[in-house]
């Protein structure tokens, strides 16, 4: 399938506030070319399996493919992966007819919050709450694949 | 689990006599790195992903983790693969206790066929049949990742 989504950051944590879901994440890379991403992750109790072509100009919208794994086949998977792990909380948040993801990253990137909405066309129009900052939506640099080779807090 | 197996070139083929089995292999590969490679294959009616890690000093071991797929979401990751799909035919070979897999390879690795034994134990004992030709296990540029960057007709 393809994915449609926008990205933005986040300006404070009053967000917290509105999720009705939380879970923690823990992700690497087989793989972060452009061309295409392998990720696993490790979400609450489940794990995943999944694959990412490369965008398309605007940054929009992503081939994806996604299958679930045992948690135990995460993990083994996690340990050879790329160096980078990602770690992050993951809270789900209610916006008019939409749900944002709000990923509140730890480690390496401690200090960046990013927010995505999911469409299901490009030019969809959506509520943006009041905690909803600048887009940065094909920005490659705040890819989870980027994020794992070059994080945060090595950014002037 | 930990894979162990021996690879060997093959000097004629008269192995397509005692072949039980015969199947198409098509395969890409979405990562092509020495510590880890993601392969997608279609083989006969079925399509695999499957993760390889990196191999023990020898070359007889490697981390490897495989999933069933539809051949349908099989041939959409194939499109996004690295350039370099490789097309080749498996024979299977009955010999003493084990089987030999035999590889044909097609296009740009036309003239390459390759023989592989899976083992319990690294020093197992296991009967040579005589179509079999020089050990290659180890041998990095035998890999099918490999075969696929630097494929055979371009061998000196």
């Amino acid at each position: 399938m393809q994915e449609i989504e926008r990205k933005f950051l986040v300006q404070d944590d009053s967000y917290k506030r509105e999720s009705f879901s939380k879970k923690r994440i823990i992700q690497g890379f087989l793989n972060t070319h452009k061309e295409r991403t392998v990720r696993v992750r490790i979400k609450g109790l489940k794990g995943f399996l999944t694959i990412k072509g490369k965008s398309n100009k605007a940054g929009t919208t992503r081939f994806e493919w996604e299958k679930e794994i045992p948690v135990v086949e995460a993990e083994a998977l996690l340990k050879i992966c790329e160096d980078g792990v990602i770690e992050k909380t993951r809270h789900e948040i209610n916006v008019g007819k939409h749900i944002f993801e709000v990923d509140e990253f730890f480690g390496n990137n401690h200090g960046l919050t990013i927010a995505e909405i999911e469409l299901t066309a490009e030019n969809e129009i959506f509520k943006k709450p009041k905690w909803l900052g600048k887009e940065v939506t094909g920005s490659i640099k705040y890819y989870n694949s980027q994020l794992s080779i070059n994080p945060f807090k090595n950014w002037k």
